[in-house]
């Protein structure tokens, strides 16, 4: 597939992140002004909510569905209504629209410099799987040795645990270093203080864009998915490691979790399928794929202490996962779970093989014993205050990139008295 | 404190579970109308909707808060306004109420025999917590021997995880026998099967009414806490065995979680607090508490097996809890977590220390070793097709009663394929 051209110069530039090949689906404001639901194209956000209300372009004929301002009520939909939508705003956009067209978007858009991004969608549950097997080996061997490192179900079941909708924000919203029960190893009891091995992990969340009452299948999963976005589960360990036998991480991963602002739609990233690795125990059928159920996303981690250039400290890809999305929403259904529209997935912790390609500190530090010396001469082990974190990925055709927009975070120091008012 | 008498002769009965002293809030329909919040007295359910819409009965005198159909927005107004409309209700109905408002009283509601009773409220996230310590220990001893039954933490955490709020049903909504990964402890590889262990949980469910953004302390998060629900957390043992190591529960516990359908105020159970027992281990001061954390409620579950009468499997006590609600509450904000009004706190499952107190089949079947016997002469381990499973809830003051209304749930079989179309 090769780049589709625009009328939009900005958006057919080679290394734009948002060319009319992606049309990834935000929510903006500019200055003072209400939040709109926008679509990225090149440097503009088209700002579709005016377009709906206009009557310019509908999703739905009867009911306005950009107005919310989320892309929860569009979800709802469904795929036809997804495709059509996609199919309508691509014509809109691309070289050789009518001149009046051009004019309506030129109306109804914004330059991207001059808008605030917001969370795109509501969060209805958020659930955070654990599908990497590079990361698992990695934290069952610091956590457990290396013999009971991949634990006994890990290669049946993509495990996966609830997480706390609330805490999900948006890039660029500051996250507070958060207190907790910690527990030296060699301590008897646990004191109540701030985290001290605060951490960041590397995953692609996928939003869950169809409700869902009974068990459904890995096809009808994938169906299911809207789309996806960057996603940085932050993770302190220290509180983590006490609390999480026998009922899993709770306090540890609930103070936030950042998200990239532009769902970047499964169309989007059709062309870059590339399929789950090879099984070394075969997988029940409920888990079977008829599809490549990964995507050749690149990702790229990077570290800027406060006042300081950023450091790339990790490179891999989405390819490296063990489970798909589909093959964890459809194990998430099972039970009979009810799944509903605004549903976010974390994939879990996407790690290469290799040392430079760990998505978290936990793991390039290995467990805080081999700092990382980033471009700054400071040596890291968990996150300081002041850092910025960013998370990038990036779809790379021919000609032409599918980018996420960043998913940064910057660290703020932990309160000196939680319980002050 | 004795009882308040009202001039609905039924609610100054000695039995009745719903006296002018309790007053629960829920949410009914009578044949095909509409959804409306109603609070219940005696054998009628008061239609507050239409108290607010006459303009009889506001809680904000600004704003229709009782429309929704769901208690949610009413509980955004906060314990001040919580307390005015309870005693501006509690006047309306109270004997010697002028006959104009019995006259109005008597238009805006209906016999509850006539109703059918909703979801009260919009579950925004479900938390479950693990805080009997007679649960925890019986469970621990089956799953890892008595030397390691408490985990380590037990002691310094009331330790929880997130369930999943999408499976929250109201009593009288039947359950589905779920499928799931199994294996058999002497099996190499899992199946995917339906469970055989199907279990519930009593449970207390604690419902926060207000909003919290940081860390907040036990007085704070008492505050916070709107009312209580009786709580069935339906559990799947064999599949729970298999997927719990270690992130916890997942599908297991997903397929529904039944609460009863009047939500009991903390003002109505004020009079029966009891206090938290001694501690084996000196608390955090962030878990300290000033008050009696627990409550003198009396609990009962029954089973009946389909077309036979029910027999009483376990009788028991709020009041056997080793953290309260609040104390829960405090601790799940510790990290920042940021709580919303409607989330749902599971108290963990309620046993007392003997053998007929035990909260779940998995202890008085211990494991399924000891089967019960039923008065129909039955046997159960685990539960069987449709059985109905019945929690009750009673804090039993002098010449009146504060019930919860039963929460009920009744298992149908297994779908024979769920990927059936």
């Amino acid at each position: 597939m090769a780049l589709i051209k625009s009328w939009i110069e900005s958006a057919n530039a080679p290394e734009t992140p948002f060319p009319l090949n992606n049309l990834p689906y935000g929510v903006f404001s500019v200055g003072e002004g209400d939040l709109r639901c926008g679509v990225a194209i090149g440097d503009r956000i088209v700002d579709v909510t005016g377009l709906e209300a206009a009557g310019i372009l509908r999703a739905d004929p009867d009911a306005d569905v950009l107005d919310a301002p989320f892309w929860n009520d569009f979800m709802e939909l469904g795929p036809e209504a997804w495709a059509r939508f996609r199919a309508a705003l691509t014509q809109m956009l691309a070289e050789g629209a009518p001149e009046r067209v051009q004019d309506e978007i030129t109306t109804f858009s914004v330059p991207m410099a001059e808008a605030t991004l917001h969370m795109p969608f509501q969060v209805a549950e958020y659930t955070d799987f654990y599908a990497g097997k590079n990361h698992a080996f990695n934290v069952g061997t610091m956590f457990r040795g290396p013999e009971n490192a991949l634990p006994p179900n890990w290669l049946s079941i993509p495990i996966g645990y609830n997480g706390r909708a609330s805490s999900v924000v948006v890039s660029g919203t500051p996250v507070r270093r958060p207190w907790g029960q910690l527990k030296a190893p060699d301590a008897e009891l646990p004191v109540f203080a701030p985290s001290r091995r605060f951490d960041f992990e590397l995953e692609l969340g996928a939003i869950v864009g169809q409700a869902s009452q009974g068990p459904v299948t890995v096809d009808e999963a994938e169906e299911m998915i809207f789309g996806y976005v960057l996603l940085n589960d932050w993770s302190a360990r220290d509180i983590q490691a006490w609390e999480y036998q026998p009922l899993g991480p709770f306090q540890g991963k609930a103070t936030a979790t950042t998200i990239s602002p532009w769902i970047v739609t499964r169309a989007a990233l059709e062309p870059f399928r590339v399929p789950t690795p090879p099984r070394e125990r075969p997988l029940l059928p409920y888990l079977e794929e008829h599809r490549p159920g990964l995507y050749d996303i690149d990702l790229e981690v990077r570290l800027a202490p406060e006042g300081k250039p950023a450091t790339t400290i990790s490179r891999t890809n989405y390819r490296e996962m063990y489970y798909s999305s589909a093959q964890q929403l459809a194990h998430h259904t099972t039970s009979g779970c009810p799944m509903r529209v605004g549903d976010l997935l974390g994939s879990g912790t996407i790690s290469g093989a290799t040392k430079p390609e760990r998505g978290s500190l936990l793991e390039l530090s290995w467990g805080g014993k081999e700092p990382l010396t980033l471009d700054s001469g400071e040596t890291r082990t968990f996150l300081e205050d002041g850092d910025t974190l960013t998370l990038f990925g990036a779809a790379r055709g021919e000609g032409f990139t599918i980018g996420f927009g960043a998913c940064s975070g910057t660290l703020l120091p932990a309160l000196e008295d939680p319980y002050a008012r």
